[in-house]
């Protein structure tokens, strides 16, 4: 049975049903705090105070290391017109990005095409060198918890300049949270069960489980400490399902798109694209949940507004 | 004038001619030592030890941010393929990759296609908040100082994934150093006077001055700080000239190649590739210089012989 932990302004608290019981703990950082998991078994059996009253911040706190898994999701390759193999591919998002579960997505104003990528967080708990090999029993050693994170994606920076650093790294663009959910070792048994489920105004865009995930989570952690090393707090981003504003073009479409200047390619893709209502505009509501139907692990409501920045 | 610093495994020295001072400071980052400027002057005016006696760590140290420019040279562009618009892009390299400047480049038993990119990196000396304008007259503010990198990249990895993040990040792919030279006001109006030169076995493969670059630093930290802030120590890599290894095939290829599906497009051009010469072997041995012609900035010559992991 998992473990969920809100971060305020003012500290770490352990939440039960609706109920919050605060962390007697000098942690500051997500590292800090994993470390201190007495205090955090201690809190967990105390009365506590309504969470309604509570403003959650992200339970990842930065800087830290933020990676993320390029198309993960079959239902996503889909949408994204990929046939055939897929590569394993991660991309860097700057922490400056994270921002909390409840706090506005900012577009910025160059930014057209703005879209939205429900994704399973892994918070690591303890140190992986370059060359660790993870197996699926050894996950609970390296994975201290799980969070909601959406990849925000500016798609036009995203699509013209190839490398997604950009696109995906501005102020805002990782709502992450409310909870972290610090798993037990036999959590780790019902992943496949988690449910990521993505609305935008209460329309349901995005609605998968992991059994929809391509390279899991111990193979992407091998995979990724071929290069880089990892530390307790640091997220790794796991993909996104189907769902999201962007859909390839049909494929006779894009093969003569292949064929055409990148410029005129792209500026003929989104003229495309405007007549696309999916895309986030300032009033929209993102909420986003991840769970498994039984409850075990339930990291909560994701409730994020959108605006325009000044 | 430009001060050279050297950093050993015992602490940080200036450099003048042939002789190193030890420089009489606490700082163990490179971010300390920039706050240390007094320490720094005071060395300046020492006698001295033979730098050749010291064995020479890289300047900058990790962690910190290391972010790179995507093709930023107009001779790289065409060694690349790119007709037309080349978007500025950025991505991220692990600063684990950060190594010495005679350190081996350490090839992964899965590489093939081991390639180098001299490329003059840029260490921050000012916090660079999101949102930041820097003008050409603003440099000396935000940049304190140059250090000589190789942007070690592993092509089949690199193209295949399309982000470029894994493919640069493998330990010892970002060989640093000798010298971080700390600039003067006056020293960046000679900018585009700096040479960047690179031979691999006394065979010249890269040999072009910063005129010929097309992003220049001050625009390149507008464009970055439009969503990535930095810090004191952190790390750009403003791009390679021409002459790496890697050669976009012609034209009618391409054009063709961009109708096959991924897998065959890439197998059939490693296919050619592997006839290429030009690519890194053990027992290679890389050198780099950056310095301007009448040696008003000279950042020394990194020397890192290529060996195969084990």
């Amino acid at each position: 049975m998992s473990t969920n932990i809100l971060r305020t302004a003012d500290g770490w608290w352990v939440v039960r049903d609706a109920r919050a019981v605060r962390i007697e703990t000098k942690a500051v950082t997500t590292a800090e705090l994993l470390a201190d998991r007495a205090a955090v078994e201690e809190a967990a059996v105390g009365p506590g105070t309504p969470v309604a009253g509570l403003v959650a911040l992200s339970p990842v706190t930065t800087p830290c290391r933020v990676v993320a898994q390029m198309v993960n999701y079959r239902s996503h390759a889909r949408d994204s017109g990929f046939t055939g193999d897929i590569p394993a591919a991660f991309f860097r998002k700057a922490s400056g990005s994270v921002s909390g579960p409840g706090d506005s997505i900012v577009r910025p104003t160059h930014v057209q095409f703005l879209d939205y990528e429900v994704e399973l967080g892994l918070v690591m708990g303890a140190p992986l060198p370059v060359g660790t090999v993870v197996e699926e029993r050894d996950l609970p050693t390296y994975v201290a918890g799980l969070v909601i994170t959406n990849d925000v994606s500016a798609r036009e920076v995203q699509l013209t300049k190839t490398q997604f650093y950009e696109s995906k790294s501005y102020p805002t663009f990782t709502p992450t949270g409310p909870y972290l959910a610090l798993l037990e070792p036999d959590d780790f048994a019902h992943f496949l069960d988690l449910r990521l489920k993505l609305s935008v105004n209460g329309d349901l865009r995005q609605d998968r489980t992991l059994a929809d995930m391509i390279v899991r989570p111990a193979q992407a952690l091998t995979l990724l400490t071929r290069f880089q090393t990892l530390a307790p707090g640091d997220l790794l981003l796991t993909g996104t399902p189907g769902g999201t504003a962007l859909k390839a073009p049909p494929k006779p479409v894009e093969k003569i798109g292949s064929l055409l200047p990148p410029a005129v390619k792209w500026k003929a893709f989104f003229k495309s694209q405007a007549r696309n209502p999916h895309y986030l505009r300032k009033g929209d509501v993102v909420t986003a949940t991840i769970a498994t139907p039984d409850g075990r692990i339930d990291l909560g409501e994701q409730r994020t507004p959108v605006t325009d920045s000044n």
